[in-house]
């Protein structure tokens, strides 16, 4: 069970990058992302758009103490992971992720204090450079999840095509 | 070689979604993106931040006929690979993929329109649900090219670190 956290949401800035985050989290089957900064209920509704048509069941939980959150999935047993640029090369720690049943993801927002640094169990980043976080999260992802092609509910499936798009409704 | 096509660029919306898509380029070691849409030198000005710190040669090019630029790329021999969640399943690509010297991967916009699903080489889709275009191009990236860690003229370098910042100055 992969869980995610994004910290310090900002509006309007962040307004696009965070769907980025959830759309990704969700094409990978995760089912809980949280969110701190500022509540928005746009991005939350447009999510909320994609799972009503697309299926699956992301929830997004606005939460406002992030740090309590950290702790309290610490005590659950989740293996905590910040993803960060600066830390260690993250190609060097999947064998021990894969291993692990319950895990949190934290990717951090303009400024990231460092209690995250401190209370991961792994600071990892995909390469060490300027990078985006959605495709770090799609990056990490990738390596320890599997995409999902079939979800419950869904209105709409797209089938793959060579050339166009080949759209199936079901509602 | 590995040049990236952002189409539809729009001012507010895309800012930092397209700065994303340019920063994991930069992250592989891709030289060029052309973007189409709205000319953004706030776009412009914040990869050649980037760049001017933290090293390497991305260069952004405003066009303002991506449908000449796709004939143009194709003539000299660029393999075109459109990147949409209606396309064929990518993993079934990979090893195609990899025996090409020159390719061009187009990033859709908003809308896109039949040409560039007519004009590609291939349509392929990391997953065929709504997903993030950043992430996805992250992810076709991670597996047809290499993490760059090291940039020719970086002011700023980082080192992977387990916990905090290890930031090393050379300017």
């Amino acid at each position: 069970m992969i869980q995610i956290l994004r910290l310090g949401h900002r509006i309007p800035r962040d307004e696009r990058i965070t769907t980025h985050c959830a759309l990704v989290s969700r094409a990978f089957g995760v089912e809980e992302l949280y969110y701190t900064g500022k509540k928005d209920s746009g991005f939350e509704n447009s999510i909320k758009r994609v799972t009503d048509n697309f299926g699956g069941n992301l929830s997004i939980n606005y939460i406002k103490n992030p740090e309590t959150l950290v702790k309290t999935k610490s005590k659950q047993g989740f293996f905590i992971i910040h993803l960060t640029m600066y830390g260690e090369n993250f190609e060097k720690k999947l064998k021990s992720i894969k291993t692990k049943k319950k895990i949190l993801i934290i990717i951090g927002g303009e400024k990231v204090e460092p209690f995250y640094y401190e209370n991961s169990d792994l600071n990892i980043s995909i390469g060490n450079q300027p990078h985006s976080e959605v495709a770090a999260l799609g990056i990490l992802l990738y390596k320890i999840s599997k995409l999902k092609n079939n979800f419950k509910n869904a209105k709409v499936k797209i089938a793959p095509s060579k050339k166009g798009k080949d759209i199936k409704k079901y509602q």
